[in-house]
């Protein structure tokens, strides 16, 4: 039954139902983005609000609209199928995923907000969604990636709260889409601000047996372990593409989390060495430079000695889809170029000197041969 | 010229020449052990005492004697090609390296003790080199494994303080033998207890361009890092058996790493978290769980749906190495179990009842779903 009037009432919603007895306001959720993470996510949270009583059943998707090689629209062929056959396909999403086209339509009468687009795009669905939003909507981010300016990193959790007024948490971790659309065990790591309530909701909605989820007090370094890895998948392609090993390996990808962990806590005194042992930091780094299309990229750059380009071998290696580390290097050597801090981080810095072709690819270890003036740790 | 008269004035071990000026008694390190990671030992240390003041150019290892095929003396061998053939074919140690097969002669004149044999000598060794070596021997010990009682685990370090009365650091990481020996960049980590003035003496003494070592001040620490690394490889390997992708290895890697630290932080209070950020702990988990035997032997455990036994697998795959992942398993599986904590460790303990035939191979998974009752982090 619908509830005749809505009021606040602390933090929770209550409304009233036509006999005038009180109910708890379900959620809805919107799933803003729809490509192979952004599915996933769908089809992991549409999994949980058929079992929770503080949800509506139904997960609405926001889906750019393409028109399918068949001559049929992505969105009807989802809803018809429940599939997502253009970026997940052979995955039922669930039946109470809807697929819907129009932006300002799928978020209007959400109170719960799911990000997983392109980050690039993040600054103009912003725009679009101001005053078009509930005013209390909570918000969660699984983007990876940031804008770097220069009195620095400027995190997509951040650009949400500040264009639209709301709160915002993170979900980052070790999530290959396609090993957690098949229910591969998996964990991951929400990163909240102040409140703790509201993060064990965002643990209630994405968690299921195969997928568990933890909560930190820790925004900002949950997101930056999410951009930052990036920049050490690039040096361990580069060191798997010069065959230097399994202890060269380990030890640029530890060294990579020390600079991680000292960029961030440089950044936002907030964060907290913890973090970095959680799924974000040490797993998702792992899985990052075990697989991942920035490994791959590097590995092919080092083993063609810097000759050619990355923009080439990612055009010839990925078909499309784009690489983060490279520019999360770029915009990383800046912040530490602009504040004088390139000696203390040898790694990061060795990363975007070797990309822009100013250094070789060998430089990756023997950087690593002169400590850091600084100490880091 | 040799020092006629030895005094001790402070830490500082003094000498007279014969015209009676003071002179600083130069260090002389004896390793104790020739396998395959104490022949790059001495190698890295050789390097070294060639270049500083304050350690004698010689460095004496102790080798059990064997007669190779041709019916020579390893030692013989060692001693006229520079090149311990059997475990290190084709490295060339340093000349100032001398291969000794007699233990009390070897260590008569050390100051500097290098223990790197397989744990299971360590006691014997123990044993017979009390009364033969000078009271104020500096040792350190490369050697992973311990051994674990009921009371806890008692580490290598320990038993050769406790039997020599002397002091013991450690030095563990990131090593595999063969990639140091061809001078590939690694890194190491040294524990130590109180001084650190000794520590920045090991420090000095193992570290090169290639090989670059840090002190911390935690012992236990390191030292249980290098040993219970080897259980979690065993999971790790489980996970490659069962071919169940990038996620979730990480995951169960990064809940292996939660449980070395919390156990070791229960056994011993001074252990630091910081200690698991080090070369000895997440660079050493790393290269431990993509490579190594533990790994090997679990994967084809796996695959062989636990049909095969442990033992049976190492006879076939290992040609007379042994395993210490099982039996390090199973000595943790008894700590915990005479403490009431197997719920609180619900990966060491699921490794052991595995490796024991309790429970299937998939089981690494299954008990992943259902977290542990007391929060570890």
């Amino acid at each position: 039954m619908a509830p005749a009037q809505e009021q606040l009432e602390g933090e929770q919603i209550v409304a009233q139902n036509e006999d005038g007895t009180n109910c708890i306001e379900r959620s809805r959720v919107t799933v803003i983005g729809s490509g192979n993470w952004g599915s996933v996510a769908a089809k992991l949270i549409a999994s949980n609000t058929l079992m929770l009583d503080s949800f509506h059943d139904e997960v609405r998707m926001w889906v750019y609209e393409e028109v399918l090689p068949s001559g049929e629209k992505l969105t009807n062929v989802i809803n018809q199928t429940n599939e997502n056959v253009k970026y997940l396909p052979g995955i039922k999403l669930g039946k109470n995923v809807v697929a819907d086209p129009d932006l300002d339509n799928a978020v209007k009468n959400a109170t719960v907000l799911v990000f997983v687009t392109p980050h690039q795009f993040m600054e103009g669905i912003c725009q679009r969604l101001v005053g078009k939003i509930k005013p209390d909507v909570e918000a969660i981010s699984l983007i990876k990636g940031m804008e770097v300016k220069m009195e620095g990193p400027c995190m997509i959790s951040s650009l949400i709260s500040d264009q639209l007024g709301i709160n915002c948490c993170v979900l980052m971790g070790a999530n290959i889409a396609n090993e957690i659309a098949v229910e591969k065990f998996s964990e991951a790591t929400v990163g909240f601000r102040e409140n703790k309530e509201v993060a064990e909701r965002w643990v209630q909605l994405f968690s299921t047996p195969y997928f568990q989820v933890t909560a930190v007090q820790d925004v900002e370094g949950v997101e930056l372990c999410g951009t930052l890895k990036n920049v050490v998948a690039i040096a361990a392609g580069l060191v798997d593409g010069l065959e230097m090993g399994n202890n060269t390996k380990a030890a640029i990808m530890r060294i990579g989390l020390r600079e991680m962990r000292a960029f961030s806590k440089l950044m936002f005194s907030s964060v907290r060495d913890s973090t970095f042992f959680e799924s974000c930091g040490v797993a998702d780094l792992i899985t990052t430079c075990m697989g991942g299309r920035n490994r791959k990229v590097a590995e092919a750059f080092a083993k063609n000695g810097g000759k050619r380009s990355f923009d080439e071998l990612e055009a010839e290696l990925l078909q499309g889809q784009k690489l983060q580390g490279v520019s999360t290097a770029k915009e990383v050597y800046a912040v530490l170029s602009n504040r004088g801090w390139l000696e203390m981080f040898p790694l990061f810095t060795t990363v975007h000197e070797i990309c822009v072709g100013r250094i070789p690819p060998t430089a990756i270890v023997e950087y690593s041969e002169h400590k850091p003036k600084c100490c880091l740790t």
